[in-house]
């Protein structure tokens, strides 16, 4: 693995001095920023996920901010998901579509009030399809990326941690939905969501001056609760099918061939891109769709899709993939031809280390 | 350093196998693709690209294809250079800007035919905005990225490797031209440009399976000539005054500010994005702008802005920076206040290991 060279094109986050102090040892770039990858080792830090609590520098999860009196317009335009029914204070997960119904982006949008929201964004710079629509259609919103970055808290002990810090009041927050919290003065959106199934919270620190003092903060108030820095966890997040844009799909895919069929309603959802080539889409079915995969043997790290193979013909591609200790296999994410999708089918993988023998399965492991 | 850690998200290059091969010793992460920094040393690379021939993986350029009837109206509408002028086989740097002016990109478009047109993007997926404008105004455009992936040939000896391979037809294509050329039965356009200021070519690669035998013919071919992988080079980029994306222009800066005033024909630009804006700009003249600056004493790398200080106060900041072998001094890029950008100013930088003396010039050493 090669060192990544410093710049200031790699931007820092207002907690990147506290992830250097915990010791991080390795870096992904996302959305222009450095969000790290482990600390201890992948594997130490999923066990310390699965039975402490953890915080997690995801300023990388930029905001995009639409302000005005077209901004809830603007947001149905974005999404096939239908969001007439949703309320300030939800968090609602939203595929984001070209107008073909490829895939551009699939975030976490915050309704803070009727003519404002927050879209925390994977992986693309998707500011500027959203100013570009804007734009085009002269809507009378303000799209920007604020000075909000979120940090997390995951880990069964997260909520213990969270409410020593914001007060008990946090509790009472549920799944997808948040609250607004005073720390040292500033409020602050605290949702109960976060990208692992131990559970958690978000906590989108306004201010980047505001970062490191709310850092150790939480690393005071956690000390009996063994509290560390971590990171969004490959194998863990694999176990639970939490798929990565840019790894498990890219702009090539529909949210039908994700597995996320269920965030479009294309019939209701009036006026969103890519409704006329997603209602196809939904009438006809995928015919390849996201899938859990065992993987049996050693595997190299996946840094490229990977062909799935049957009877040496092409059916799909790996794209993510670690051992997972609790399992005790490769757990894996892939794409997988409708030919062999279904539960319990034998396929085989192409990785650079080799054949390796697969198992399809309909459901993720947690 | 911290470790890159691999994911199928940070994608390989047609050529990544060859750089692997060739040593690399660091990456960064440039459209969400591997882009080489540094093979023997950055100063040892330096050295090399002034006196001989390198081979750049450069296939981060990614291109942006328009292609259909509306395909200039779509050009002219992206940028404020006038391209009216502009004829098939031509290359223009071309400023991209919002509806405020603010620098979305700063790439290299080819214009392939009237109707056909590459964009060489620098670090922001350009790509959603182009989409975005095509969508809002029901452009009759297609938009796309193609299988395309530029190989850069640098350097004084660059000329003589790119004729033997593609025959000496390359020797007449003069700067910022192009022409199309045969390798191996795949017709790719060659022209006279490159992130550096040594001279040389850009081979736009057509087809990810024809880039490695390219990479290994040009390697065969050029021997004798102590042909070698190399990358854009920091100090050299530095000295030449070379800007890059993400370091030293963002959203924030106007191409004004960014000394790119030259290329924005406000008046005569007609249709293009931001025109309002930039007329203002174009009128009253930047209050900042980017200058080269000499800095004394050692440095860090440069990973965040630096503060640039007089008198207490903060009249800039400095975003890339790099000892040069050559001119014995720190060369950097900074943007500067007008107060304090006339040649020969004496301000001061506050780096992460404290001040250093600055002296501003206006123009690049190079």
């Amino acid at each position: 693995m090669a060192v990544i060279a410093p710049s200031r094109r790699i931007r820092r986050t207002p907690f990147t001095e506290g992830v250097e102090a915990a010791g991080v040892k390795g870096y992904t770039v996302y959305n222009h920023m450095l969000l790290p990858t482990v600390f201890e080792s992948i594997e130490a830090d999923y066990h310390h996920l699965k039975s402490a609590v953890q915080v997690w520098d995801v300023a990388v999860e930029r905001q995009i901010e639409l302000r005005g009196p077209d901004a809830a317009r603007l947001m149905q335009m974005l999404t096939p998901r239908d969001l007439r029914g949703m309320m300030p204070g939800q968090c609602y997960y939203v595929p984001i579509v070209d107008e073909t119904g490829g895939m551009l982006n699939d975030p976490v949008a915050l309704k803070l009030a009727e003519d404002r929201w927050w879209i925390s964004i994977a992986d693309s710079d998707l500011l500027f399809w959203v100013k570009g629509l804007a734009y085009g259609y002269r809507l009378d919103v303000l799209v920007d990326e604020p000075d909000v970055s979120p940090l997390a808290v995951q880990g069964p002990l997260a909520e213990e941690l969270v409410a020593r810090v914001f007060g008990d009041a946090v509790r009472a927050i549920k799944f997808f939905r948040f609250g607004w919290f005073d720390f040292d003065g500033t409020s602050m959106a605290v949702a109960r969501s976060g990208y692992s199934k131990q559970g958690g919270f978000e906590i989108y620190v306004d201010g980047t001056q505001n970062g490191m003092p709310l850092w150790h903060a939480l690393f005071e108030a956690g000390k009996d609760l063994d509290v560390r820095a971590g990171c969004p966890n490959l194998i863990e997040r694999i176990e639970g099918g939490l798929l990565s844009y840019g790894n498990d799909m890219t702009r090539e895919n529909t949210p039908h061939e994700c597995g996320l069929g269920r965030f479009c309603s294309t019939q209701t959802a009036i006026g969103c891109v890519g409704r006329d080539a997603l209602l196809r889409v939904a009438k006809e079915g995928p015919t390849q769709q996201i899938r859990a995969l065992a993987i049996a043997g050693d595997l190299p790290p996946c840094d490229r899709p990977w062909p799935l193979i049957a009877k040496n013909k092409r059916v799909g591609q790996v794209t993510s993939a670690a051992l997972s200790p609790q399992f005790k296999t490769n757990v894996a994410i892939g794409m997988v031809k409708m030919t062999h999708w279904d539960e319990g089918t034998q396929i085989a993988v192409q990785t650079p280390d080799g054949m390796r023998d697969v198992t399809v399965h309909e459901n993720f492991w947690i």
